[in-house]
């Protein structure tokens, strides 16, 4: 039975999306500023969390924050053959400043390699220098076509970092780190999604870098979405921005950078990976309200003895869990009930004059719906018992997703198969194939190598496409 | 005796404001950005540590947090006459998307009341809508002709309040809140700057407002820096933008809006209001790193001594202090204490081998210079002994400032007293002149009203200028 105004997965997965991010009410269309959205209360909310997990991570790992201008002289962006090929379609341009032409247009930033360059260019001058850790929280702007809220916006927000190193391997060693211990860690930890960390290929490498990593998540409709990319952009920008430093040996070199991000697309991954026909699903870790109290009471004399219940109750709570008491009187409890499963928000209590007589609540787990997932417990004990819940929820989030992909990961041994399996979730096999070959197979089947995974087998197979012998696996599927 | 690289204020306070923000790596300049800036990661770690003060302020009076558009049709910075006098002559102009030119251009954000206020047209539809609370953390850009990094930069970093009302006392309410519980609170406990609140004259009101509320504080030149704004905008946006509601009783409603801000020019009044000529000083609240400890050493053998005390003492302070260890190796511990005043740290501890066998250290204060400031004490109580430091460093650097401001602040009944005073700090005094009035004392003297204050006499007095009895007093200023 499908709540109201959500749109079954299994109907229309694609509505269903939409229909979750207008019911948990997390982003609005601005439909007056071309291909953009507001981040909404509930929405940002979300998004201060993901930043709050990543920034801790970045910063322990020894990296600082700094903010660059949000403008670049266009013809920075220029300077990198790919790079240019790469973002410059989809730029926002500057031409009026103080009501006159400028004499040199800017572009609004699609990403800041290029004006970082310049100024890291300025900055490192010896080995002692390096490493230069840096990174920047900032919205930025591409002309995109086709717009779907937090996936693929005109303007979206993100992390951004851009570090110099003196060596190829102290900027691989990097590039692997922020994979690993940064965004991988993160993503699986808190928002309790399953990734596979992988190489992009060639053909889907970012435009300017020597190698990009990525870490690639499935949702329920099988398709992937890249969750974080991590490029080692070897000297390619060093070159183009003169970044040089005097080495140990006194002589001058080019230096080594690496950058990396993740954006408000987490958002959307959030949505597709946990969410079901109820609404959204928010792993405890990450939920800005992880409890949600409903007093329940039918006259003001009930609503004194639940609410002084719910005030003893909750007063053992603070600065031990994220907690709301939802004492709104015009609402009733199943109104409220409602809002908060749309909501996601992971567990909820009900008190009622019963209840406190009989010094119980009732708890309901937002991912298990209806009365499977609702218990009713003393008081005694309460704060540890909805902990060791959080982290249940938490766990089992993240063990329903891995099981979901599990089951659609297929391994294809011919294009055939390839093809019978990839509209319906990842096909694994081996890959000896060209780009054009790539480019190929997705004008067939609309699927792409989302990444060649850093977990390799130990035996050669044969291509899926040429046959020929090779010892590489990649994964195929299509992606938003 | 000056610090090198550091011009004393005594000697051009102007260019001793630039020296520190150069020598204490705060910003650089984006010379190929037009006025723009580099925030470097020294700086914007303070504003980081503001943003955490404000947000959790913000926060706790019942505001969340979203995020609007950085792009506006130009059109709709146009719809309210006042407001577009004050910004249009300043705007960023997007003109060209994805290679094509727009058929209706866009300005780059210079304020969000218009943006905001068509979504808040949408959203508001009943008196339980109301209030609506949100704030927005984002960039703004103002096309700026004399640029001085974080007093006055073409783009900006800042927080823009923007909340609806359903009364003009409910909206007056927020507006008076914000001002005291938010700014007022903030800037004075945790940056320790005393400040006047006050009512911008209508000459310097923001445009578009009804009432703009302000507070001032006084930097170490004696000028006023504008450290935050509270408007209550009265009914104009919502007129110009449709913000209305079905009240209780029925009948359809314009509502009452308000918007507040501050910037990443606190940076600035920071800088100006606390520093000295041997570079900045941090009060020990906002201070990202509030403790420094520079282990002295001449040999292996007595750095292996030194640096096991190091971790012993300082295991003791995690979660406690905001600290680090200076143990670089390639630099003398002259080098380090210089590097470390200059950039405000507001405590540093040294411990050589000397004092590992006496189990002492030695603390240097940042806020008293040299001999007076140092002691040495015993390492028993070390953290208990800090903390108490840091809480009288931060009084003493409020009380020191508000002394200053206290000696700098006159009170002229003569026009040709104000003009005697006004380049040495505030001048108080009755006012009854006109706008024109105030526009000609601007030519005369470059002072400005800087506000009313909120704290009036209860006596009556001759207005300075004009001579007419009356009970209004106001502060003149030269502003930054």
């Amino acid at each position: 039975m499908a709540k109201e105004g959500i749109t079954p997965r299994a109907q229309d997965y694609s509505q269903w999306y939409l229909d979750i991010v207008r019911q948990a009410d997390l982003a609005d269309y601005a439909e007056v500023v071309r291909g953009c959205i507001v981040f909404k209360p509930t929405g940002y909310a979300i998004w201060e969390g993901i930043q709050r997990g990543l920034d801790e991570r970045i910063k322990a790992t020894g990296h600082v924050n700094a903010y660059f201008p949000l403008l670049i002289p266009k013809s920075f962006l220029m300077r990198e053959a790919e790079h240019v090929e790469g973002f410059a379609p989809e730029v926002i341009e500057v031409t009026r400043g103080g009501g006159e032409e400028l004499t040199e247009p800017y572009v609004v930033r699609p990403t800041s390699e290029t004006i970082i360059g310049y100024f890291y260019a300025k900055w490192v001058r010896s080995w002692r220098d390096l490493p230069l850790l840096i990174n920047q929280w900032a919205n930025v702007m591409r002309w995109e076509m086709r717009t779907r809220p937090f996936l693929r916006t005109a303007e979206f927000l993100w992390q951004e970092g851009h570090t110099v190193h003196a060596t190829e391997q102290d900027a691989e060693r990097e590039t692997l780190m922020i994979l690993n211990d940064v965004y991988t860690d993160f993503v699986e930890q808190e928002m309790a999604i399953p990734v596979i960390r992988g190489i992009k290929t060639e053909r889907e490498k970012f435009p300017g870098a020597l190698r990009s990593y990525c870490i690639e998540a499935m949702m329920q409709d099988g398709r992937a979405l890249q969750a974080g990319t991590s490029h080692n952009l070897g000297q390619n920008f060093a070159r183009v921005f003169d970044i040089t430093f005097t080495d140990q040996n006194n002589t001058i070199q080019h230096a080594w950078t690496t950058s990396w991000g993740v954006s408000t697309r987490l958002i959307g991954a959030l949505i597709m990976a946990h969410s079901d026909d109820d609404g959204l699903i928010i792993p405890p870790r990450l939920a800005p309200t992880q409890v949600v109290v409903v007093p329940i009471y039918r006259n003001d004399a009930e609503r004194t003895i639940v609410m002084e219940a719910v005030q003893r109750i909750t007063a053992l709570w603070r600065g031990k869990l994220r907690f709301r008491i939802d004492d709104r009187d015009n609402l009733t409890p199943g109104f409220k009930f409602n809002e908060w499963e749309l909501k996601g928000i992971p567990v909820r209590i009900e008190i009622g004059p019963r209840d406190v007589q009989q010094e119980t609540v009732a708890i309901a787990r937002r991912d298990i719906p209806g009365r499977p997932g609702k218990s009713f417990v003393s008081q005694n004990g309460l704060l540890e018992r909805i902990e060791a819940l959080l982290s249940e929820i938490q766990q089992s989030l993240f063990d329903r997703a891995l099981a979901f992909r599990d089951a659609h990961m297929f391994d294809a041994t011919t294009y055939d198969e390839l093809i019978a399996h990839v509209d319906h979730g990842f096909v694994r096999c081996y890959w000896a194939g060209s780009t054009e070959d790539e480019k190929r197979i997705q004008e067939e089947t609309r699927a792409t190598i989302r990444c060649i995974p850093l977990d390799q087998p130990t035996e050669a197979g044969r291509c899926v496409l040429t046959g020929t012998e090779t010892t590489q696996q990649v994964i195929f599927a299509r992606a938003y």
